[in-house]
């Protein structure tokens, strides 16, 4: 199993604190050696950064450490490798354009292999995983009932889970997605969240001895959501969500919340 | 106007040494400050690297010196900025997927606006660039033409040539182009290249006091190609692409040029 670290932020927030305690868990004090990465929304843009090393003695992962990048909405991936061989190609997160929007994609589970006979129609994967093959069939779905962005998001939103519904009946599905300014937390086995908001406290990262004071560090007004695997701190409260639930961050809030009990 | 890199190798080899030189055109050497890129293909897997800011001070481009990431093929650009803001959309090289590939580009000019007009079919911009739009307009042409990757690569070559060739009828196109097997280089105005092989020399950086020892560096049958707006050493021989000319490199070697005298 993989590790999936999310946030959405309503101003630009660099995810320092949470990413060194995910870094930890990829050959350090968790067992996912098989590469990393993680993608940053700054606008419409993404900026990612991809090695399919060890991310606790990665070079790069290292950079990203000391070096704050600010984002409203980053998505982040550790892996054990299931499906696909070790390589670059294979690490998450994925992207894809569809309306002049990059999307991202990162899965932790593994689906039955009969996933690879789903038709695919517009996008193709580069690589061998099953997770590379799901976002794609999801965004071939998505493409083809929304060929233009749709003006009510939440039609959209229910798309998705529907979809999501549909990936899960082959396994385990959990999966974080965003075009930039929406975050798609899809959960079947293992998804944390929480939200910080004034007024601010301290946070302990349980995989390093780092401790941050959100109070020194944030102005009144900010809001960031972090959804991970397993909680990352173990002084704060964190929510679980359910097999079936749908969760959709914008601007650190959370802005819907849908759940279907039966797997499609 | 840019500065545009590319490389072609038939082994994973770093590009440490000229993108130094390359680097300190951003901003030290060179005017180019509004940002740089670099896309990398490891297999065929795509390691891109981004920043608005300019390179010559940027942590980034420092970890991409000191870190010798090995690629058969290499894109690079640095950005002084005509049309579209300065900020991580409009920074090159663009990518999309198409057969599975992920191509990338980036170009160097200036494109008359009626561009804009120039209907875009599968492929849209994210950001605001007359080069980001020529991409997906030639992507969308090459995935019209060509829905499953040809069996006979010269006549997507040709293909290529052809478009290129439209896009310069609207000014200076100036352009790298690769899937990650095949680099594609076409000239308007300002392109220049050399191949290393054996029997290996000393080079020279123009734009910072470094010099390399190729013979110490590579092995007998290592075959290297660089492409360049300006040579990057002053004591080799690089030769100059004509306006119209399309070169296409494969595993280190120049594999095809043609010439058409003529924009259509």
């Amino acid at each position: 199993m993989c590790e999936l670290l999310g946030m959405s932020a309503n101003v630009p927030t660099d995810i320092c604190f949470s990413f060194a305690g995910l870094m930890q868990r990829g050959g350090a004090t968790g067992p996912h050696r098989d590469g990393w990465g993680i993608g940053f929304y700054e606008g419409h843009a993404l900026r990612a950064f991809h090695d399919p090393n060890p991310s606790f003695d990665s070079p790069i992962a290292q950079l990203i450490c000391n070096y704050p990048i600010k984002s409203h909405t980053v998505i982040s991936h550790i892996r054990q490798a299931n499906v696909g061989g070790v390589n670059l190609e294979n690490t998450h997160p994925f992207s894809r354009e569809l309306w002049g929007f990059t999307w991202t994609f990162a899965h932790n589970g593994q689906l039955d292999k009969s996933l690879f006979d789903w038709p695919l129609e517009f996008y193709k994967p580069v690589g061998t995983t099953d997770s590379e093959y799901a976002f794609c069939w999801l965004m071939g779905q998505i493409r083809k009932e929304f060929p233009e962005r749709p003006v009510d998001m939440s039609v959209l939103m229910h798309f998705i889970e529907s979809r999501a519904a549909k990936l899960r009946s082959l396994g385990v599905f959990n999966m974080l997605l965003s075009e930039s300014e929406y975050l798609f937390c899809y959960c079947t086995t293992k998804l944390h969240w929480l939200t910080r908001k004034a007024p601010f406290g301290e946070a302990q990262l349980k995989d390093t001895e780092l401790v941050v004071d959100f109070c020194s560090e944030t102005q009144a007004d900010d809001v960031v959501s972090v959804i991970a695997t397993e909680p990352l701190t173990d002084n704060e409260q964190w929510q679980t969500l359910q097999t079936g639930e749908l969760l959709v961050f914008r601007h650190g809030e959370l802005s819907q919340r849908m759940l279907s009990s039966e797997a499609s």
